[in-house]
């Protein structure tokens, strides 16, 4: 192995520019060049690859975003695209991919290898921690501080206006930012894809906060928790309990994909980024690098598309148990 | 003077914790006793007061909020409520009352002066920064820089995927928030109330900076810009340029309210509330205390309810200049 | 059960707050009474108890320190002082005791199990992660992102300057925080007491970077690393280098042990203090609750403080891989 | 005016890049071009300049240090070093200087400009605040909430374990961050250059808050207070107290330089950096721009190195009123 190519694709998470750091830092140390491909897989149709050195990579550990830049590619979607990626990385002389993205990028790959026999390893960079074959993807341990640190602060004014805030934060169709970022802000409620409460389950809760010591509320919402936006949802509580309570509605948005990583996504990014580089080597293939109980895994790509992750039954219990309401006392 | 009474009111902000400390222990340090209403006019109409000294206010420079927490009160818009007050605070022999807060606490404040003739002090707490009569107002360099840490997020990802952001950031009527956070966050264009900007000029701007150098744009949207929410300006700028822009809007919310206080903020919280209790020592009344051009300045009440404070034209001038479109040149 | 007490001891640590709310609430959730011991063993030798109730705890999960604070006790070295705490349990009508604290908090609670036969149940609650039994303890995880935020700002400065800096962490005997905190900060290498490296050896490396690509060096040491303080290791470089490097000194010190706990510590807190409690329910005693490969363990005190938690082989090796000097190519 | 330089020189302050922007965009927007000395008046008279755009500097006004780094250049304070800087301007045909740095920055412009009439512009940038002619440098607002964050932190740590901490923040001669600091750390007393305390009084002081309400102290030392470094004056009280304070030192060090620069600074690094610009354009030189009573303010070089600007009188009677000892009172 002379030479890999390294792409980020799909939504970008905190945590990938340290990513490619090391898949740089890591393909150096055993003298393997790296050329890097700009925009995903739309970089690699338009041949738009730039060299990376060790100097390249330096000082973008801490960075948000991705150097690489990120974009949709239609045109990879076709056989034709593909081909043209698979002829630009052949005449560059790459011997394997590396791909740092969630699903919808190893469903891309996945293709890709199936067509072109081409190696590929992917590197599960997202913030929804939705993929399976990995206990955390990278983005995700920042983005939930992101949404933490938000919520610390909407609880100031909530506690000072004695009120009631519907959160929305981010996770696609998983609950993983919801639940985690709702225990750690002491949320009273969180509101999840996985779980789902009806509204009127949800205003007997608030009543009973209300009648016990809580000064304010917050609930957390997923935004793939199937009801709607956190408006839709709010006006259905209004609509159901009618001015009993001063609800308010934030949505976090895209702050939870930006800014510096946070020390676990910059350890995790390096772990997998060297891990990748060191699995190509190795002759893996079509596979994803993970974690899994603090150890690295492959998984084979097919499965990591096609298996999901089910949410932790010890943290679903523990937001009911440590919500503050004494009446669960049974 | 024997005794005061200090309340926050209105939205909270992050340095209102400040001001009651430096106003209990400013009095403390003249043999003045300080008794917190709780909840605003509301806790004055209720008789809900606890004495506060030195050692209860240690610890709270830091936190976001109000300890003294706040609340609307329709009845304090009464004469009957207002009575309520002013019974409460004579029986507890309170010879003067601080109130924090914005032009709504403070033309609460008028009528209540005008009536019975109360000695009574404003301090501006609003994050708005939109009070005559003082440059800065307590929250204000907190909520900026907020909504600066935002955006530096939100370019993160802008940038990786050259996108269009827009960003509606707080501030009521005033463009306050919007022009200081537009500048500091490096927004291309900063939408306010007291400028305007037609869709079409917007669009061709967009268009312009796509040609130019920039990877990502980033508007910054003053809530009460007129045209209404960003969700709503978003779609204007859709249904007229097409699908030409990769258009994404964001809604800073409520997190720009919490959080601990900037230096700036406890400093100034910390400057108003001694002031406010000196001022009341040396007979002012129906003032608000404000810093202008760095110093003390107090200014009757009526005043700072009636005129507008316009934002400094320095400052439209620099976020056209550094947007980085060169071809600004003449 | 029906009563239990809970106490922090030792040097605090961000989290210890949130994992006294879990125990409150967790035992609240099970119908069981906390008693919440101020200043560690010394309140407990002292009488110094108050009843912790689910609204006593709200709005502390964000607090770094403890509110229970923490005391060096001498006198719970002695027969005398414990068996003073054990009386006042017993009159207090206490079941079971819950510890947060770190390997001498464990040390103190084994002798007191030994003697009284009381069951304690032992929560890691220390920055240094030096502890058997768990991969992680409570305020680790905060004190590493503190130390890379502090890593980054110096970068900044560093590499303004082209100079070189050592850093001093935390950590007392082990090199978890410094490796850690290495990684995520991108140092380009990191002392340890597990390891080791000669003054020589570390000025070859320095030489090495200047000739290649680095602009600046940070080198991160942890104070437990056996050769002195930062300022001690910095003169024994620049006594055998000459003026050659420019070479700066920072301890980090006790800004490590405070502010907001991060997402992960709170989460980590809120497990372990519902998982003490339940330990206790199911008639464990004498162990401490950990997290190992994701799930709760319960280990013997007796083995915990007896045995020592290596430091990741992989971590170590990606230090040296990741430092961006090309020239270890094989 | 055609084409102009700009350098950074002397200790780096977060804003540079944000002014460096500003000359750069200023500059475009009157059609003038701009060269960048790389390592200040080291680069001037090696020669090292690259040209800088708008899009050189985008995405820059967030990042601490300087892109532009920053050195010392023992050879400017030469006659033959300032002739091969001036030969190297008027080679590259610049019209005129705008240099971004402190005293000693201003002092060796001061030199070039006498022999050589070369129009130079100062702008100040320094974490110290120690300039006479500008309200605040560029990179102090910033400094100071880097040094009240790391104050918030010990404080949780102080408070539990109710302990006294020594904290040293930086100034070089002046107060200037340990006034704000501490004020906004809520310190209980501040030790500065300017003013002096002897060990008798800060003992004095320490056992009044002892005996009073304050559970931790917080003492802030400026580096240039005369009496030595932050340890010094520790070994000093502990020698003349005795055992009897649990007293504990940290030094902040260079994390006050670095970090992302506060909106604040961004602002005035804005403002003045285009100011710099139209000073030269309206054939100012040998002044430095700055902001006084928020206006902006030219003032002779000769003035501003040769002058000092004293600490506000109201907020050194401010630290002490606030430090909550109550027995101020008279």
């Amino acid at each position: 192995m002379k030479r890999l190519a390294v792409l980020t694709s799909g939504g970008d998470a905190p945590g990938m520019n340290a990513c490619i750091r090391a898949v740089v830092r890591g393909a150096a140390y055993h003298g393997i060049e790296v050329i890097g491909i700009r925009r995903g897989y739309s970089g690699l149709i338009l041949g738009d690859g730039v060299p990376l050195t060790s100097s390249t990579v330096s000082n973008i550990i801490q960075r948000g975003g991705t150097i690489l830049k990120s974009a949709r590619s239609p045109e990879f979607r076709t056989v034709e695209g593909r081909k043209k990626a698979y002829d630009y990385l052949t005449n560059l002389a790459v011997d394997g991919l590396i791909v740092i993205g969630g699903n919808g990028t190893f469903k891309g790959a996945l293709q890709f290898v199936d067509e072109f026999s081409f190696p590929v390893i992917g590197v599960p960079g997202t913030i929804d921690n939705d993929l399976f074959g990995t206990d955390y993807t990278i983005g995700y341990d920042t983005a939930v501080n992101t949404a933490v640190e938000a919520i610390d602060k909407i609880r100031d004014t909530a506690d000072s206006h004695e009120r009631i805030f519907l959160i929305e934060v981010m996770g696609r169709d998983s609950g993983y930012i919801a639940i985690q970022s709702g225990i750690a802000g002491g949320a009273e409620r969180v509101l999840l894809p996985e779980t789902g409460v009806s509204a009127a389950e949800l205003i007997a809760g608030l009543q009973q906060g209300r009648n016990g010591s809580q000064s304010s509320v917050i609930l957390v919402l997923a935004e793939g928790e199937g009801r709607g936006t956190a408006t839709v949802v709010a006006e259905q509580i209004k609509k159901q309990s009618g001015t009993e309570f001063d609800l308010r509605v934030t949505t976090l948005g895209h702050i939870q994909r930006g800014g510096a990583p946070s020390a676990g996504d910059r350890i995790l990014a390096s772990r997998l980024g060297l891990a990748a580089v060191e699995g190509l080597l190795k002759g893996k293939k079509n596979v994803m690098v993970g974690v899994v109980n603090n150890g690295l895994v492959y998984s084979g790509l097919h499965e990591v598309v096609s298996r999901s992750k089910p949410i932790s039954e010890e943290l679903l219990r523990l937001v009911t148990i440590l919500n503050g309401s004494e009446s669960h006392t049974h």
